[in-house]
């Protein structure tokens, strides 16, 4: 299914030996998936700045005993339901729960959406995460 | 059941308005909450770094037609059962999948299973977050 | 010449006291200029994303041996002449010099400049560092 | 001088289409180069994860009229002066202060370094930034 080609770069042997190196001691032992990794992810970068469609999560850590917080996500959540795939809920402890939303937009939407979760009051750990539909990455 | 105390700091009256008009342009409209997020953030990166008990999420874009490659990720996810707490996977399109795994235990072991997914041939995409139990954040 | 305000904020006290360790073991003994720091911190990203003028600093590593390396980078320095306020030049060693530039302007400007410095051919290291002319964070 | 190899690696025709077209928008229309690029910059990071030799900058901005700071500055200069090689000041305005210092050592000790410039009462703004002494990425 895929279409392969051979592309050959020159590489100081020295400079190439020392990247093997680091990649063994990672646990890579394929160059040419080494190589590829650090293109993927060059690429990533790049769909987040030109404002293409990427897929994001949004992890928050809260307290759900906070007065209102769990209904204002959720209506969060709801306003924004056309970009949020889906959510993971999880019981850190008798307090504390951790939420994980995939979000699928133009990054400028996605950045907006984490804005409004992140700095939500109660919420006490916020992160939005970059990642991409995997179109063109392989 | 929360134990506040009124602390007073001093600061230079132009630096807190000119942070109180970022805040606001961000959406936060309450300079404690405010300062006590830039405190929180602090403190989870310590945390990340001194060994202690943090909660992470690993995040991994993959074409599921890959090879083996659904098999060897349930495989390892298995391996490391007491850590990972929960999974979420979502179908991006026909090929992608992206899926989120919720890991609990030291940071060290956390960015082990990290590295160990991401590094996994066929991942086109890997990324891990820091995020918190939550614990003594409130 | 400073002008003081007492802000008085309100925070749980054990997580006042888990900063206040937090800061104690990074060797910062003092709490309003903990918090103070973490503020300015936050406007400095600021400054940078919304365009503001500021301050920055490339590092490039090359070497000096490497065709007209020295002489493209210092056309392109007398090209950006009227952003780059001045140099520092290390040898590292025989073949390796580090220059850092300092350089001032609209955080795009400065963006631009880096990327040209540090995509030059035959540099084999570039970092743009964001920094600050100060104005209002004292 | 340089002993080069040619290393032939299998990339996915769009994958490649596509990392060649995000570097041309930046100005590096040399796919070799491209790549080499990214292989140092994996390999500048592991040296600072791995303890080895490495140079950073450390940048400060300071009021110079804040008592003692100069002083205070030098002092902790003189007194890491094997691993100082050498400074940069910019009088950014009457009264802030831009200073670059390039730092060499073990990662760990480039670290504690930064850690007490920037710690240092008064420093409005610090950072650290990852360079390498270039050895071996040519």
């Amino acid at each position: 299914m895929k279409d392969l080609a051979r592309v050959a770069i020159s590489i100081d042997k020295r400079l190439m030996a020392r990247f093997d190196k680091a990649m063994e001691e990672k646990g890579c032992t394929n160059r040419s998936e080494a190589i590829r990794d650090l293109m993927r992810e060059a690429l990533v970068e790049r769909e987040w700045e030109s404002g293409e469609e990427v897929v994001g999560t949004i992890t928050l850590v809260y307290n759900h005993h906070t007065r209102e917080l769990s209904d204002t996500l959720n209506d969060l959540q709801h306003h924004f339901y056309h970009s949020i795939i889906s959510n993971l809920h999880v019981h850190l402890d008798e307090h504390n729960c951790l939420e994980v939303m995939v979000v699928r937009g133009p990054s400028s939407d996605v950045r907006k959406i984490a804005d409004r979760m992140i700095g939500t009051r109660g919420v006490v750990h916020g992160k939005l995460t970059m990642a991409t539909t995997g179109k063109g990455l392989h």
